[in-house]
Parts: structure tokens; C-alpha cells; sequence
């Protein structure tokens, strides 16, 4: 376990993924209850909301508005996500964000050509006119993004030198607008990592860019989320995407374990209870999807909200001595 | 990943676990419509019953009707529980069932006294005379178990020297009453294992008898079932207790995502795509996970059966082709 890093970064995107595809209406002041909850937990960036179209998302119509009534804690950046230009304007427009580009690339033609009609290599020119655009208006572009990096349900398992090849293509795209990347993440965006596959292909990019920082983005839906997490911090990686409770998962009550993003607060247990620092206090993160449970109205995919952390128990123990 | 085993063994203890906790009645058909259904999905062991206490424990009632009823299968072990003499007695009765002793000591002296008013040196000394009784009948006994083998919620955590004494005791039983154990297991009995624990525990254990062989007996109640079970497959660990769909999770509907025993489908799943032979067809496996939510009524724990296997999705890839 030498490579297990000491700290990690958490990108909580729970209120983003939640409140896009739960069915119910949700009110403007509950979603930022929960913001506002998270914003005290010790995460360092949280995904508020998304900018696109009222029509097909209605549960983020409200976007300007939550971000108009959340109260910002310093230290903490608010982040949205957006699909376009007009949607990039929006974020912009509230003044309240912290607006970052970033370079993104789909791992599976099949996917692209089905979803936007378009081939790897459109993307990748499509990519970097917007990096310099981004640039040109003086918005850092600090992330690389490889969507379903380890597999897709239109073309199946992703070989380790295709990734490899698109994070070339990305670091690429960055050089040649001159922008700095943070980091590149690695999205499992429907689901297809397991233990072996992060392992291979962090091992392929690895041994390619020894000190390139890497993200994970990983779902649960087919249960390993929290092992793939695992296999990932043994290979060193520092930064996770997760979202509180699970949230972003199946929402209707009789798949109510169906599992969207791994789950941050597990992970966050996870990370206590083996020695790696989130600097997220568990117990206030717990009570987070708790209220998460109690907005949606039905039960989350989270796990350790119903069992309960071991240091709690630990305290119980100790206080009767 | 150099310590993977190249197959595992799994018990599958979903129809003792299960039908044990739910509330509902559950009629004695459809326990033996799962449990044949089991019989057909290449698990070689099946714990199908316990015989205890029907007032404590209405749901196992019927277990005498269980086993009478099923149609057991060539190559599969149908073996059931019992915690005191009467139970044992029961299970030889019925005939049907494999019966097999094990030497069984708890790791937490706290748990011990409060369960069983007795201390760890009087349990040693009831496992012995256990022991030696079963010898006598002319009944194997093949496994030793430690419980709570790696925290519990009277005691907190446990050492790795300690689990490596109980261990040393559990085999001088076996010694002292010329029994042959197959393997001993490590229960984490109210689901305090971590990844760093399991390796911990493990490392000792190995470092002592390197060629004992272990079993792991894990409960997914706080998110970490499967991720300690590939920790645990990383230390080489070869046997899994689990249970089909989950079940034995907490059953009341406010909280139908807790889990309980770590869910077979979900290991094999994992396994599937790791390069572990588990001698079991994944989507027999599914098919009776989901046979047991419509038994029991409720959505259970498992994922995989919610978000399909991914071998399902390559075969739908490959025939469009």
C-alpha cells in the first residue's frame, strides 16, 4: 500500500447531479440548505448546479437563483457545469462562480458519433478552438477530461493505449493554447471500471507522464465505486469526483439502491480509516446526506449515513470506558 | 495484483441470512424456490437453514420443511446453522444436510461477556469440548472461525496479535482432538474491516502459517463489503461467505440500501472481471438475486443485478456488431 497518497481532493458533486435528475420539484431554498450544509463540512469545491436547457433538465431552471441565494464560504470555490456557449455565458453571468475550462475527449467513437455526430477528430478540433477561446477571454483552463475512460455501453472494454493516445491529444490541445492543466481526469461514465482496469490504464498513463496529476470520476451502478476508489488511491491518485449520498442515483423508489456516483462520504470513511487526509469532517458530511435523503424523499444509495462511522462508535467505547 | 487467486470458493449463506431477518412471512415454497433456483447457478455450498429457537426466530420455523423440500443437486454441500446442541441435533435429523463441525472463538472479550457471560479462557475451553464431541459422533470438524475478527462495537478495534493468538488456539483445539480444518475464517462481524485492516490482519496471520488457508466472512454496512473483499482477494484470500442479493440487509424500507452480508452476485461480478474463476454463471446468479426481491417484497442491496453485468452489455455490443 506504498503508494497510497497522503491527502486527497474531493470534488463534491452531489447538488449538480441530484437535483438534475430527481423527478420531483425541489425548492430554490432547500437546494441551498444543502449547499450551504456542505459549504461547513470541509470540501474545498463543490458543483452547484448546471446551465442548461430548462426545458430538457427542469430541475436546474432554477440555477441563477440558487447560486444568488447560496452563502459562499471563503476557502470553498462553487463551480458549475455547463454543455455550450450560451450555458458558459450564464455561469459567467452570475458572478458568483468560479469559471474554469476544461478540455474534454470521449474515449468511444460509437458514443461520440451517436450523442453529438461527430467523429474524435471533430471533437478534438471542436476542443481546441474552445480552449482558445477560453483563453482569449482570460478563463484558466485547468482540467482535462476523458469520458468513458474505461469502457462505453456502445463500444465496449477501452484499451489502456487509446487513453493514453487521448490524453496526448489533450495535453496537446493545452500546449498549443498555452494553458496549464491541474490535472486530467478520468470519467467511468457508465460504469464500466473495475479494480483491474484503473489499474491497468493509470498504469499505462503513469509510465507515460510519471508526474501528471490525475482525477477519477467513478459511478457505483454496478457496485464497485468504492473498490475502484480504492484500486485508484493505491496508484497514487489524489483527486476524486464523488457526490454526497449518492446522489445522481436511480431515483425511482423500487431501484432505490441503484447507485449514480460513488458516494463521498464513503469514500471520505474510507480514506479515515486507512490514513489519507480529505481535510472533510465525516460526521458533518453524514448529516449532509442525511438532509440529501430528507429533500429527494426517498433513500439514497449511501452507506456509511445508515451504518454509521467507526470513529463515533470508538468515542461511544471510550466514553464508557 | 500478483497475490489474486486464480479461483475462489464461495458459501452462499443468502437463505439462512435472509429469511432469518425479514419480518414477513415468508412461505416455505418460495425459501425452496430461491435455494433450487441457487442450486443451478454453480455454487458448490449452500447454507440453507438455521435451527434455532422458532420463538426468537419465527422465521426459521420451517426449517425441517426447507430441507425436506429442496431438490438437491449432485456437487452441491446444502449445510445449515445451529449455536448449541438441540440445533446440531435438528440438523443431523433432517438427514439432508452436510454436517460439519467448526471451533469457533470471538475476538472481543467486551461482546463475549455480554452475549455469553463468559470469558475468552471458558470459550476455549466449551470450543474444545465441542470439539471433541463432534469427533466422537464421527463429524468432520473443517473450519475454524474467529468472530469479529477485525473490530466490534463493545471492544473497538482488534489487533492483528490478537486475532494471531485466537488463531494459534483455534489449531490446538483442532490438534488436541486430531481434527483436519480446511481453512479458518474471519468474520468482521459487525462490519468494521477497512482495506488497511483486512491487509494488516491478514499479513500477520500469513507471516505466521503461511499455508493456512482463509476464509472471509464480510458485511457491507458501512460501503466497504467489496472493497475489502478485493483487499482481501489482493492478500490472496481464496473463500468468501456471501450472500445473494444481499440479503440479511436491514429490511425496513427507510432504509432499504443498508446492507448486511456482502452480496454474492455483486464478488462474482467482481471477479468475472478481474480473472477469478468463481465456478459460478453470473446471470443465473442474477436472476436469483432478483427472485429474492420479489420474495422478500423490498429492494435489496445489490448493484449488479440493478445495473446488468458487463459481460450482458459486450455480447449486446458484439451482436450489433
Amino acid at each position: 500500500m506504498t503508494d497510497l497518497p497522503k491527502s486527497i481532493f474531493i470534488l463534491e458533486e452531489g447538488p449538480r447531479e441530484g437535483f438534475q435528475i430527481e423527478k420531483g420539484p425541489i425548492s430554490t431554498a432547500r437546494k441551498v440548505e444543502l449547499i450551504d450544509a456542505l459549504s461547513d463540512t470541509g470540501l474545498k469545491q463543490i458543483q452547484i448546479v448546471s446551465f442548461v436547457d430548462p426545458r430538457r433538465v427542469p430541475g436546474m431552471a432554477d440555477a441563477e437563483d440558487v447560486v444568488r441565494a447560496i452563502t459562499p464560504r471563503p476557502g470553498v470555490a462553487y463551480t458549475g457545469l455547463w454543455l455550450n456557449e450560451r450555458g458558459f455565458e450564464r455561469a459567467v453571468a452570475t458572478g458568483r462562480l468560479t469559471v474554469r475550462g476544461s478540455i474534454t475527449l470521449g474515449a468511444s467513437d460509437a458514443f461520440l458519433k451517436r450523442n453529438q455526430n461527430r467523429t474524435i477528430a471533430e471533437q478534438i478540433a471542436s476542443q481546441r478552438a474552445l480552449a482558445q477561446r477560453y483563453v482569449e477571454l482570460g478563463v484558466p483552463v485547468t482540467r482535462g477530461s476523458v469520458m468513458a475512460a474505461f469502457g462505453c455501453n456502445y463500444e465496449g472494454d477501452v484499451s489502456a493505449a487509446k487513453i493514453v493516445g487521448l490524453i496526448a491529444e489533450i495535453l496537446d490541445i493545452a500546449d498549443s493554447v498555452g494553458a496549464r492543466l491541474d490535472h486530467v481526469s478520468l470519467a467511468d461514465t457508465m460504469a464500466w471500471a473495475t479494480p483491474r482496469s484503473i489499474k491497468t490504464i493509470i498504469g499505462a498513463v503513469r509510465e507515460r507522464w510519471p508526474d501528471l496529476d490525475l482525477a477519477l470520476h467513478l459511478h457505483d451502478t454496478r457496485g464497485l465505486g468504492i473498490a475502484n476508489a480504492y484500486a485508484g488511491l493505491e496508484m497514487g491518485v489524489a483527486r476524486f469526483d464523488a457526490a454526497v449520498a449518492g446522489l445522481g442515483g436511480c431515483p425511482f423508489a423500487g431501484n432505490a439502491g441503484a447507485a449514480g456516483n460513488v458516494c463521498t462520504e464513503d469514500l471520505v470513511f474510507l480514506c479515515d480509516e486507512i490514513g489519507i487526509d480529505t481535510g472533510v469532517d465525516l460526521e458533518s458530511l453524514m448529516a449532509c446526506a442525511r438532509l440529501a435523503e430528507d429533500i429527494v424523499g426517498h433513500p439514497l444509495p449511501g452507506s456509511v449515513m445508515k451504518g454509521g462511522s467507526l470513529r463515533a462508535m470508538r468515542e461511544r467505547i471510550a466514553a464508557k470506558g
